[in-house]
């Protein structure tokens, strides 16, 4: 809990003077005030998060959380559960997705076996952290302990504590593993009382019976583990995952350290969500990198009051949406440092 | 006519086999099947258009168009008409919106005056191909004459065959010219016949008696001149703008010589229209960069068929959005080139 409850107790909220400092630049640049939309939205809060007019956007880092989950034994994946493994040694391998899209925006991946269920050894590059070998069966009892929801979250923590020492600029969050719609949309329906069927998708590709049996199965898992709303550990603990918390701490973490964080999609918006409801600060230390094709996505956003960056209709995870997102909020900050004022270029302003 | 003639005759619908194999190519990449949404219609596309199951992104461009238009005459722009040839310095200079994004996504921006009201002498940079010291005002009487225009088109037919000539992979759209939303709602209420009001913004920051003029503006013009929809030339001639026929020049040459090109925002928008207008085919060849907070781009985007890649606010013109788009576009080509497949990397597929 001391990691924790420090992270807690040093999450403030953003200087709003700051943000007037950083908008009061960009409206100084050759160009009609506000004109760069969005662009500017980023400039402005990236700048307030960092604490400074000429923030770095140097050092980007995607964290790729993997775990499996215990809840798979009731059919709600089209993919058997082995290829959490398979994506991890395909994560280092630099073959995935996340790698490619992080290669392009020059950001580097960092997978984390926070949960997996399979003994990796020494395997170079994969940063070991695994607290379980996957959850239990959320639909039969708590996917996990109090205790190891907790432990999970400070592997989260301790790693945002690690890009402050490591002078990290930016952070994106990303996850692997084989089930997990079926936590995310569990901690949603948890949060907001929405019911399930409104709040579940196909994942990555079940079929029309397969998506009732998966509403079939967070329902009785609501119904089983009873979360409490008000106390988000009890609902990660009981129907969440493992690399759902570790995204939960990442965020946090990245909130009490003041580094900008982009979420990635559903999955990592439930994390988000939890750490949200831990603190109601962390929102302004995240962006939402995309809308998700989830349905469930668009509610857990709302709850966070976040407007994702990127519609591009993905629903793959890994941290994808993440990585082209720090790209814009890069392309924003670049505007915010590199950009000439109307004095340095010689140009006219207009008149309002 | 001899350019336009031979760009016209030369544009060839995509070839259908192409997709399809492209796609074949992303389905066999370790995500579940259409997982990476937009990712991949971009790749799919942009392979297609290349002619290559291994096109290259690598020499990106962006063109930006300046000019000038003598319907600033009747006050309906914010900036002084001098802004223009201040522009054109910032953008020679580095220091603009477009240079700081297209640095950001490793494209060159090339500035080409096709019509700015100013004698730039041999300014180092500057691509000099004036057709005219901008336009007459249209509100009296035809923007141009239709030599003037079709000259003005073959300018960006020229640029778009030179750029097959040096191995541009992708080519961008911009502009630069104070004015220049006026002839650009002017044209697609030429084409579509929607009420002027409905397709007229407040440009770059005129308050609520401006737009009211601009509105009188363009419907006076409409009345004034009586372009024919269906001879694009007419109405590119009457209402229309020197950079804007560039542009059009530009997307017709591209799509004749099969590059990939970026349409950026409002007025970029409007010379693509004139572009597929002449020319059905072309629509295949081109990406919408983005949504304009400009009332009138939507209409636009929908005769065009074209599916916008961002939506964030921007009204700045000048290839900004085309720069942020060629970078999710080469996100996309990168999918398709760098993932590794199921069989590369042992990873099981799904069943669906």
């Amino acid at each position: 809990m001391k990691l924790l409850n420090e992270a807690l107790s040093k999450i403030q909220p953003v200087d709003p003077a700051l943000l007037a400092q950083a908008q009061a630049k960009l409206d100084n640049k050759t160009k009609p005030i506000g004109s760069l939309g969005r662009l500017e939205e980023f400039a402005r809060r990236y700048a307030a998060i960092s604490g400074t007019l000429e923030p770095s956007t140097w050092k980007k880092v995607i964290f790729t959380f993997a775990a499996d989950h215990g809840v798979v034994a009731e059919g709600v994946s089209a993919f058997p559960k082995e290829v959490t493994v398979q994506m991890v040694h395909n994560f280092l391998a630099g073959g995935a997705g996340v790698n490619v899209l992080a290669n392009h925006v020059r950001a580097e991946v960092l997978v984390v076996d926070i949960g997996v269920d399979h003994d990796f050894g020494d395997t170079p590059g994969l940063i070991g952290r695994k607290i379980a070998r996957g959850t239990r069966n959320l639909a039969q009892g708590p996917a996990m302990t109090r205790e190891e929801a907790i432990a999970a979250l400070e592997v989260g923590i301790e790693l945002a504590n690690g890009c402050k020492k490591e002078g990290i600029a930016m952070a994106g969050t990303g996850e692997m593993g084989i089930g997990n719609t079926t936590p995310s949309s569990a901690i949603v329906a948890a949060f907001t009382g929405r019911s399930v069927a409104d709040l579940t998708h196909r994942g990555t590709g079940i079929n029309d019976s397969a998506l009732n049996n998966k509403v079939r199965v967070i329902e009785q898992a609501l119904a089983v583990n009873r979360p409490d709303p008000a106390d988000p550990i009890d609902v990660l603990a009981k129907v969440g995952g493992l690399e759902i918390a570790g995204i939960a701490g990442l965020v946090l973490g990245c909130a009490a350290n003041r580094i900008p964080v982009v979420v990635d999609g559903f999955i990592s918006t439930a994390g988000a969500l939890v750490a949200s409801e831990l603190h109601p600060a962390v929102k302004e230390y995240l962006f939402a990198a995309h809308q998700s094709v989830e349905i469930g996505h668009a509610v857990m956003l709302e709850r966070l009051g976040a407007d994702p960056i990127l519609d591009l209709k993905m629903r793959l995870g890994e941290g994808t949406g993440a990585a082209l997102a720090m790209g814009l909020i890069e392309a924003g900050v670049k505007i915010l440092k590199e950009m000439a004022t109307f004095e340095e270029a010689g140009v006219a302003e207009g008149e309002y």
